[in-house]
């Protein structure tokens, strides 16, 4: 079974007709490992789903310094949400850790699906509530939880993705500095 | 014009049989200053719509230190989101910090009403998209502002919030000390 197929039956199941008819509105899009898929201050038009490779989604504040939003590896969604729903220039920019293979939905075509469909309307809501709840969790991290707990808690919930990421990108989603992070690694 | 039918009407129109029907689902709260509409440790049944007053959704961690998540006045929806959708013990405690009038909506019924209703199915989705932009946003603000930044941003996107709730819950919401807090309200 197709992989998209595979992820969106965990909601909602699909007849061949509908995924295909589905699968129709995505395109596919390979990059290198190091490119960017999304620049700040351009236009982000589509949503985009893992398909192979892991992506970072990071802010340059005023210093230079990079702060992670986001990582995504296979089965995940990435994209600069605020840029591509109010079609507004990105704010965040997103790019590539590893060679990857994503499918791109624009977000005309992801309302057209919607729209059309109950069942996407139903597995796009049952989504984005999932990862709303994941960002709840994770400002109560960022408020609660000193390094050591916010590290805990990042192999806790991610525990795949923690040998695959360079340690520095690690230490810039949970916002503590890189000798902190070594410190944790090396007493774990 | 009832003011959840507004609120609703700004994603979807309806008729008025249809809002009828989804007034339906809903049960009336009143709530007193004070009082607790969710205590950790218990299930949270109910999402949870402002029709008058002002609550806070905040995590006590193991020093008793509190951590507020979200604020919510009218208009707003506040829940332990995780519980609600999860059915699994409250992990956040949310107050009324003055009397609350709440329209109240169970998971069963919003599940029901979604599944009958592809326009409210879209209408959470679009409700629940929002939510989650705004929740990355405040990721952001953690991440790469310092308090002062947080405070600018506070009062930038909740112009109305600011002059009603007490400081010490703003700095308990955006991660400063209340000393802190003070100093900015003194310098603005």
């Amino acid at each position: 079974m197709h992989p998209l197929r595979t992820h969106i039956e965990r909601i909602t199941p699909l007849t061949d007709q509908e995924f295909s008819y589905i699968l129709g509105h995505f395109e596919e899009k390979k990059l290198r490992k190091h490119q960017y898929l999304v620049q700040a201050g351009t236009y982000d038009r589509f949503d985009n789903w893992v398909l192979g490779g892991c992506l970072k989604a990071f802010y340059t504040d005023q210093e230079g310094k990079d702060h992670i939003l986001q990582f995504a590896a296979e089965d995940w969604w990435i994209a600069d949400y605020q840029a591509y729903f109010n079609q507004t220039p990105a704010t965040i920019n997103i790019d590539c850790m590893e060679d990857c293979q994503l499918l791109q939905l624009s977000v005309h075509k992801r309302e057209k699906i919607c729209s059309e469909m109950h069942k996407m309307e139903h597995f796009f809501r049952k989504k984005v509530t999932s990862g709303y709840i994941a960002l709840q969790q994770r400002i109560l991290s960022l408020l609660t939880h000193n390094p050591r707990g916010r590290y805990e808690e990042f192999l806790r919930l991610y525990p795949n993705l923690s040998s695959r990421i360079p340690k520095k990108y690690i230490a810039a989603y949970l916002g503590v500095s890189r000798e902190t992070l070594s410190r944790l690694y090396n007493e774990n």
